[in-house]
């Protein structure tokens, strides 16, 4: 078999694996946002009935999963690999998730760029000949990750002018290895960027360079340029990352005009609901890829979008001990062709 | 291309990839125990030279991975895709390692059984062509996991009979495409078992389920028997849990006699190392692999080994809120010929 190594860090799928089904579940929050009519379900409970916050996070998964099963008409038991992943510890939303749905499963962590990570390698798993279908499904709430990394609510701690809201939101990909588009087509597998931010309330600052850079080694390793997109979406670098991303990009004599965008600055209507800098978490970028992107290219609105989800791979530990925050980005390229 | 599926959760690589380089690399505790001549380096000073014990894990996968390159005889920058997890909260010492070895990567989190996940995803990735180097690096430290899940070191706090010990060690491994043995012939990819079980310390009885599950799968997915294999390695059960997956098997007529045992008694006298029942932690199982077990197959003591490395998807938080622990196992095949 040939390599379908394409340059540095990006492979080109000989099979493109269809996304035959997608789901986003939204929180209270996120349903009271812009993007409210592309979301299948809104929880106005955040609890989702459950007794715990981290409970409700796991059911908004099983939701997302379930409901991207009913819409590319699958049972649960067609999947051959389930790929899933959170922000929690011990990514314990994807665990008890995965543990209802039975499935052969690999926990993912990538933090707010897990969304990126479970497609690259469910789709490679189905490229690869290892099964037909595969689910992507990964979640984070705002309750749970408030707590985890930061104060607990009660504390009604004040946020600073750079600090992003963890979306309350999952989403839910089904990938078939053969069927309609739109489908996954190349992915560039990003690598750790880590310019020295030390600050957790500016994750935006942190991610950029990772995102510069794995769009930079996409555009070189394919051939492409901008333009051959519709649509590029960073997620989640917030108001100030987006900014920071294109000035990085610039410089590089890369300009991703009109067509770019970003997840975090997407979600809410930033000022209106008070999110400061955006939205953040892995729920928002896999929120906004399987209800407004996924939905909007069925709809003929976009062709051909980038998706390039960011993620902080440090922990309050590792800041507290003084280390920087690592940035990483994986780029995953959907067509509603196979090309 | 034809699936590479076979029955419900295995899968046959069709050019199966070479295990190129390996090493493992352990604490003063460690190589103190039964395995000491197996480990390519034995630090006596558990903070590897770093000023928190968090970097002392980071460090000491960088340590394992880079040895598994130079003995692979391969520069980092070979590596095409890396493959790595561990205990820790957001996984930073996977990821921080990763920001060293500045290659393309995907974070994992599996628990104990993250060494069977980086090997499986790796040798799919490169069967499936998507490179031709990977690399799966994986650790545990007894210092960050018993602060971060038990109570402080200082606390000195009394052990359970069922408790075992967090192995401060790593495991890598570097494959290749095409090479010499031993090679990596199936994976049979874990579903999630959980009988009920909530006590976190006694994690070999919350896992027997799912490792007797997983080796049941496998012989039927393949039709192997356990004589097939001249080794059957799970890990990390320790004593009771070793003891608990014979039961299983026995009574679904398996006997796996004395062609089987489990990491986590392996890695330490366990009664003159006080450890209770044995060793876990995701280093266990990977430094035993990546030490005693590949190093006996290129010795040619072992010609087929079945490695099932098992992981425990709880965390402190979900048993506190009344939550079992749910339980997985993934089987890796590994094979001195390509067969």
């Amino acid at each position: 078999m040939e390599t379908k190594k394409q340059g540095a860090q990006t492979f080109a799928l000989a099979s493109p694996p269809s996304l035959a089904g997608f789901a986003s579940i939204a929180g209270k929050k996120e349903g009271e946002g812009p993007l409210r009519e592309s979301f299948d379900l809104i929880e106005q409970d955040t609890t989702f009935g459950e007794s715990t916050w981290e409970k409700a996070e796991s059911a908004m998964q099983q939701l997302a999963l379930e409901k991207a099963l009913e819409k590319a008409k699958q049972p649960m038991a067609a999947m051959d690999l389930l790929f899933a992943g959170d922000l929690l510890n011990q990514c314990i939303a994807a665990g008890y998730s995965a543990r209802k749905a039975a499935r052969p499963f690999f926990g993912l962590y990538g933090a707010c760029s897990t969304m990126g990570e479970a497609l690259a390698l469910a789709a490679m798993a189905l490229d690869g000949g290892f099964g037909e279908w595969a689910a992507a499904v990964v979640s984070s709430h705002f309750c749970t990750a408030e707590r985890q990394y930061r104060t607990p609510l009660e504390y009604g701690g004040q946020r600073t002018p750079t600090a992003q809201w963890t979306a309350t939101a999952a989403g839910a990909a089904v990938l078939a290895r053969a069927g309609e588009g739109p489908y996954l087509t190349h992915v560039t597998v990003g690598k750790i960027n880590d310019m020295g931010i030390k600050d957790a309330n500016n994750m935006g600052a942190a991610m950029a360079p990772a995102a510069c850079n794995t769009l930079l080694t996409h555009f070189a390793d394919t051939g492409r340029t901008p333009e051959d997109y519709d649509l590029i979406l960073t997620g989640d670098l917030g108001m100030l990352g987006r900014q920071l991303c294109k000035e990085l990009l610039q410089r590089e004599g890369i300009d991703l005009s009109d067509r770019y965008n970003d997840c975090g600055c997407l979600l809410y209507d930033v000022e209106a609901q008070d999110v400061h800098c955006g939205a953040s978490g892995c729920g928002c970028s896999a929120s906004v890829l399987c209800g407004l992107v996924l939905n909007g290219m069925r709809a003929g609105k976009w062709n051909r979008v980038l998706f390039c989800p960011t993620g902080a791979l440090h922990s309050p530990v590792s800041l507290a001990q003084g280390e920087s925050i690592p940035g990483i980005c994986h780029a995953i390229a959907l067509s509603n062709t196979i090309q």
